[in-house]
């Protein structure tokens, strides 16, 4: 099934366009966890915990790669068991890896993410960063040797402030970086679009940048956005409106420190106040989706017709 | 010791502005190597073999990440004893991992790559992508808790075809993204300049965009630039002379398949081989570097004055 077919599919199925950042750190880790163990156990038992509470709620979780590379190989060992949890869990995985390598190391990339040996479960997508071009990106939604079909989001608008500097100079054509990279990944994206009219191609656009988020949305109607910056990044639940098509579809908002480390209300022990947070979350996220907006300019949805050329590129 | 220091002093100790790149890959290893162990075995063995070999002829070692990562925890672990094993020969280590994220997580990056625990040995110097902005970029070159000065050098140009659709285009204040992005290095550089007048800020140029590297090295006095793309990546020894200042520093040229899977010659066993490309590799690029430019446009090497400020950040 390809990739942004499997996407949709869960967001429907659990109702919520959400997805739980894990980016574990040792010093915010809640008590329970810290009182047991060296530091590596104590950073497998809360992440395999953050994903039992997580599960019946969310459809989708993130792991921030760079949280468990800081510990080496002990630390890439327990994000292997984690992703392998997470499968057996029934969610999907993005590898928040932001990777990116001219073609042929970029093809390693991708088989480190999607097919490394000694590994049990694999994430389903991961992010890229685009300064190199479709040689650096297209690697990573090549359908696999066993015939997964997988998928990236590319880093289109980050949500912090020192990204203006890369990110919002004019172009001669009249766009900002943004948006020319925008409209690059859009043409990239349409060698793999599944059934549903998404592409396996993705997009992240920070929540704290949503004013530009219109035109994003519209230079890129076959992207999935992954939107981080809910909560503790500081971007509001009104600000990603825009960046969903009108059915409610076509983005993923992301929340990570504001559901992982929920502070415990009386009588509640850290999972549950981890669970709470991600229904409050999703409650939330949902209801935004929910309600109408009345800006004229929103944009559609991409042709949902079955019969959509789904043209999946092969491993070269 | 600031690290543009060690950089500039380890060139003139081996009287080569060169690198040798390790991104081995399986299928290309040499026999006496494939005969014997596993797949993870015959990597480690070829990766400290060709470390033993060159390390009498060339200053600095650039490691593929992706290569060693395609292999999970395991190939971290080689990479691990690798970069140990390199640091005991007294070469200098650059990790060649193109990271980027945001603040927090780009310090996370940073720890993974300079202090990661249960390691030995650290790279001296990390690539870094520049799409995030500043806050993706200085946290690299974060003098570390025990006083180390690290660095980085940036992606400003690289020599991947596909890499024109973003790098390329003209903005409206008449320079290209990737002079722009240039002209970023140049300024968020200046926070770490050692005495020889260099930052720990370094830069990625291909070697095949050379006609581009007059314009690039006047905008980034103060950068080492880092050429990758001589040799198998088809970018020829005059192309990259236009990026060393008059003097002959300011630029390091890295070559990987064309030493590291060097054809053996009759009764030379395949370590030999490679030791034999490496030289004829660091004395093409002597040659070239010696060659008075005619040019009279070459930009001049930075303040050399010893009372430059050095004024390397300190981790937050």
């Amino acid at each position: 099934m390809h990739v942004a077919d499997r996407l949709i599919a869960v967001i429907e199925d659990k109702r919520a366009p959400v997805c739980v950042g894990l980016d574990p750190v040792l010093g915010r880790m809640p008590d329970p966890i810290c009182r047991e163990g060296g530091p590596l156990e104590q950073f497998r038992r809360f992440t395999l915990g953050v994903l039992r509470a997580v599960a019946p709620i969310v459809p989708v979780v993130k792991f921030q790669s760079a949280c468990y590379e800081r510990y080496g190989s002990g630390g890439i060992a327990i994000l292997n068991e984690a992703i392998t949890a997470a499968r057996n869990l029934g969610l999907m995985i993005i590898l928040d890896g932001k990777r990116a390598d001219i073609a042929q190391s970029a093809q390693h990339y991708a088989a480190a993410a999607f097919d490394a040996v000694a590994q049990d479960g694999h994430p389903d997508l991961i992010t890229v960063n685009p300064y190199l071009g479709s040689d650096g990106v297209l690697p990573f939604i090549t359908e696999r040797g066993d015939g997964r079909s997988v998928g990236a989001f590319v880093l289109v608008r980050t949500s912090n402030p020192s990204g203006d500097a890369i990110q919002a100079p004019l172009l001669q054509s009249g766009l900002t970086v943004a948006e020319h990279v925008a409209s690059r990944v859009a043409e990239w994206g349409k060698v793999s679009v599944g059934s549903r009219g998404y592409s396996a191609l993705g997009a992240v656009v920070g929540a704290t940048k949503a004013h530009e988020g219109r035109s994003l949305r519209r230079l890129m109607p076959q992207q999935i956005i992954l939107v981080p910056g809910y909560g503790a990044q500081g971007g509001s639940a009104e600000d990603v409106r825009s960046l969903f098509h009108d059915d409610g579809l076509g983005a993923i908002v992301t929340a990570s420190r504001s559901v992982i480390y929920a502070p415990q209300q009386k009588g509640e022990t850290w999972d549950q106040a981890v669970a709470r947070a991600a229904k409050t979350f999703a409650e939330t996220i949902r209801n935004v989706v929910q309600t109408p907006t009345s800006n004229p300019t929103t944009s559609t949805t991409p042709s949902s017709n079955p019969t959509t050329t789904t043209n999946t590129p092969t491993t070269p």
